[in-house]
């Protein structure tokens, strides 16, 4: 049977915590939390921003986000990869976003928001699917179990064997 | 060439104008407001709801809507039609909803907000496609251009044709 | 094992039962009756109208209907809701349909068949998914249960409460 | 602008013409015929009958037709290729339909349907898309042009090149 | 739990057995090889061709396939069935393709490859969905169990009843 | 019209020219190549990796990727980012390929792929769309123009200023 809860989310924890590597807290609502949303096409996140803090370059394989700032100013922007166009090849767009602005992050390509302000930020994002999954770009490259061949990611990023070691001993 | 106003709204009017006979203010954010939409899957809006007032019943015909309450309380709700099990049909679910707390309203349901309160009352809501339509029931019903035959709607509702008359020349 | 009672589904009832307060019967073939329907995309009715009577107005939330008329003459039609222009907003289309004529009901469009002779009337219809769901407007708006809150119909209507509990009565 | 002929298909001739080697008429109403189809996912088909005339083995690569019977009584079959279960491969499934009996004809599977009576037969189809397409095999097996080469022709079915001229020779 | 062999598939016979009718091994891989493909919407096949042997004419119902040619030379070719030019219907495409060279199989239609010359030739496809299905044309129709009615199939193909016995006692 | 040549690609080129710093060369089929594969859902790729080279980092936003090993070793493997189960995020997958080994790519993982010999390798692959788009990690990430923020990237990879300096300056 169906139940009202099955399509309602009390969010009490009315600021996310902040205690982390990256000062932010993604609080999302999708299929996982919210069994009312399964092939229903949507879900959403709350997000906290601590001051001079961000959600690192990431991805979301299965959808598009569309963000609205809430309070104070977020620091947004996306990175192009390979288009049609290859002059607008590894292009980066970024915005400030005030109150009630609004932007697009589309499918499949890197994007990150920073809060370059002393005050914490909250924003809304819808995405476009139930279950949007996320890549973590640096987690994935340097922070994976087991490594991923050091000999090969000195070629992939044209730096010294032990460039490589730094940045897999931070992740 | 893709440039960053694509996919970039900004709402500068703060607060909706709510002076209509509904006493809301929906202000959408989908492909024909922003280009950078299109074929992305996911829209959103803002509304401004003035004390006592409402979303009439509707439905999106190719959308799930995801609502979250930003200001005070909304009282939300929907109501099932011709479900697979003949027991929940016709039943009406309704929900209030404190700042943060998050509905859906699954895609094809006919659904309605009422800010039952006397202060103004803000919500956004992401939506399953870039341009979900809406069939705003009241208008389509009783209010059509030409009108629909009354002699059907009379025995649609089950009513004599003067309460016909009177239901069209409100909307 | 697939046999082909799985795609097979014998209609004896060769007239249905018109005994009902809107005259009319629709008897559906899809996948809740004909398992080999599942996945497939596609769903038939058959419908009995009893003389002047009627399919009050309706939507179906997944699904294009195509209707063919087998017998005598049917009086058809649509109405839109939020175009792209708005000039178009809230108008009706209607035909009159004769043996062999075909008629299409878009998807999300709130639509109405209404047998205006004294004649039995016989039709089939070709639906665009297996399950095409149906939201009865007059049943969902005035005869849920609960009823929906009548402060906001009466504002949704724009009506005397005694109008809207009149309306709540019949259905 | 939208109007209502974008949806209304008039069938003016009421017996479809049905002097041609097969003996059959299919009339199609697709998005060739009534653009207000066009990405809807449905579409209907008329079919007429001579005595003892068929439609010859074919499948619709992109719909499932869903068929009805509407004057005297039609056999119908498909046979079934490759499936998961391999004693189920190459099965043939057949059914004698009368007027109002419904029958699937799964999306890809070869069918065919045969009037073994001595009078016409009608009936009415709908198919899960707006463009269903047909491939009918004695023609594009042995009547291509240019035709296909005779000496795999002769290993695919297993017979003397003097068959596969003969076969050739009728399309 | 994901382990790397679900994404894995040791062809450990390297050489396709071919002492069959049609002289050809199709090594299929998809989502019944390897669940890691299943709704990932692709597949693979690795296929050998004794000399002067072949794919008899077949379609796939759920899939494109993209051929690329590894050793040696392969007859290959589609025919149309129609299509909305009229002028276009039944029309045989071939091709000689030489290692490295790529022939597209469109979903839907009617294709062969043919192996001309007296060596073994390979060759690997990559199909549209992870169970792309095969209708094979010569088996359906003239080798299904039951054989589909004679009295039809003369129709059909529009010779004798002694010619579709002799096709049907071969398959 | 449509003609064969829509459907075939010519690859004269024998062995991609792989002097670049990543010491390997993909030769793209997909539909800017080949303009019959236009909605097919469906390309190809063929590479050529020179010894001790490789594909950097990479996810295909819109592709699942099978790729088949001809000529030698390869190395490949994919990181996984925020499953369902939190014990497997960032779990790296590794297999050695031989010639006609076969491995997946799901959708929207990150992945790469290493000659660790000193033979040239040569592999082909399907992707699952006929546009699959590639996100190239280390040039999005440290190679864009402008260039990311190098505040905020140094709170995404937790090193210190000069290290992002250093990355950003070779890409």
């Amino acid at each position: 049977m169906v139940v009202a809860v099955d399509f309602f989310f009390l969010d009490l924890n009315r600021t996310g915590n902040t205690s982390n590597p990256f000062g932010s807290r993604v609080t999302s609502v999708n299929n996982n939390q919210l069994s009312g949303l399964n092939t229903l096409g949507i879900s959403l996140v709350h997000i906290d921003y601590a001051p001079y803090h961000l959600n690192p370059p990431h991805t979301h394989p299965r959808a598009t986000e569309v963000l609205v700032v809430l309070e104070v100013t977020l620091n947004v922007g996306f990175v192009t990869s390979n288009p049609a166009d290859p002059n607008q090849n590894n292009k980066r767009f970024t915005k400030y976003l005030n109150p009630r602005d609004i932007f697009v992050f589309p499918e499949g390509l890197t994007h990150f928001r920073f809060n370059v302000g002393d005050k914490n930020v909250v924003a809304f994002a819808g995405l476009s699917i139930q279950n949007p999954g996320v890549l973590t770009i640096d987690n994935v490259v340097f922070g994976s179990d087991p490594s991923i061949n050091q000999a090969m990611l000195t070629k992939a990023f044209q730096v010294e064997k032990r460039v490589i070691d730094y940045l897999q001993a931070q992740l």
